[in-house]
């Protein structure tokens, strides 16, 4: 049995979306982010690094942070969500990871800078502005040719990157100028499994 | 046969150490960034996204960029570098991305807000400090108790990570206090594969 230690975050939105999509028996466990519960010993012997989500799968005794990472094993556990052609694999794979390195933690300096940072300093959104912006350029311009990011099937890659649109929406960094990343997001969104997803956890519900 | 495009960077040494550390053969091609060669056409249809450093592969037909995906690709094509017992896999895979989400990115910035903005922001130098201060710790707590990020092999997830701290070196950004992270930094450094791979491309060469 696996247990996701999670809250209602985009890192999070891709370990509950990828769980609703495999129809995986799953134990949630809300971390209460306000209550400090990310920084408790017992937390912390999960992940070091204090940040969710994480999973711990009984099975096989792997505990696993970094929602890339829990993506891949989440995968390669099921057979599902990821190619096994080599050349499909690798694609996903490849996005999977931009979206890990090259997106995400871009995104992330955005809304700290232009939704919570005490001091508004334009010059520093500025450069998230623009960083982000390339971001969502190259996701278009890979989605122009194929219809999901690993080529034809829909995959892991998709579920990360997703996890970072939905926030985008959420806070109004607008992308509806890169068409094919618009109607992507829009596939995404209208899936059954990506709507119980990003519901889970229920904000004000535990534990 | 592989081909690599890249240039002496941080995310370029990952690669060129990968290589060098499996013997692999390769051909190397030195994308001038100085002179724009990242955004030309020929190299934007390998990687839209213009960064070094990419991989073609053409035994397999496999074009990748982001060096995290790389790694797991020369990884898993060789069979070395990644444990293949489930544990310590998943325990270099979570490490790999820990280094491409939480510490690669971070640093990026800091070094961008340290050394390189025209102007000093004090609160986001601050920030970037304190956020690769957070990531140091982590991965010095996970040395405490074992030789590699893996567990009891050198793999990927060390290669990675010594991409950026040895960046961090260069830069001055000290984690000298960070005793086990700093004794694992100068095991990596003094393996001939790694010293090779740092100096690859050399700036002053090409094509």
């Amino acid at each position: 049995m696996i247990d996701l230690y999670t809250t209602s975050s985009p890192n999070g939105f891709k370990a509950t979306i990828a769980l609703e999509e495999l129809g995986l028996p799953y134990r949630l466990h809300h971390v209460k982010l306000s209550a400090g519960e990310h920084k408790r010993p017992e937390f912390l012997a999960l992940n070091p690094h204090g940040r969710i989500p994480v999973i711990t799968d009984d099975e096989t005794g792997v505990v696993l942070f970094e929602s890339a990472a829990i993506l891949l094993y989440l995968a390669e556990k099921t057979g599902q969500l990821l190619p096994l052609e080599t050349r499909p694999r690798w694609e996903a794979i490849k996005w999977l990871v931009f979206h890990a390195s090259s997106m995400g933690p871009l995104l992330g300096q955005r809304v700290h800078f232009e939704m919570f940072a005490e001091t508004r300093m334009p010059i520093v959104i500025d450069r998230y502005r623009q960083l982000t912006e390339e971001a969502f350029a190259t996701l278009d311009a890979r989605l122009a040719d194929h219809p999901w990011l690993a080529g034809d099937a829909y995959s892991i890659a998709d579920i990360a990157t997703f996890g970072w649109t939905h926030i985008a929406a959420v806070c109004d960094f607008s992308f509806a100028h890169h068409l094919h990343l618009s109607r992507w997001h829009e596939r995404v969104a209208a899936r059954s499994a990506v709507r119980r997803g990003i519901a889970l956890p229920a904000p004000a519900t535990g534990p």
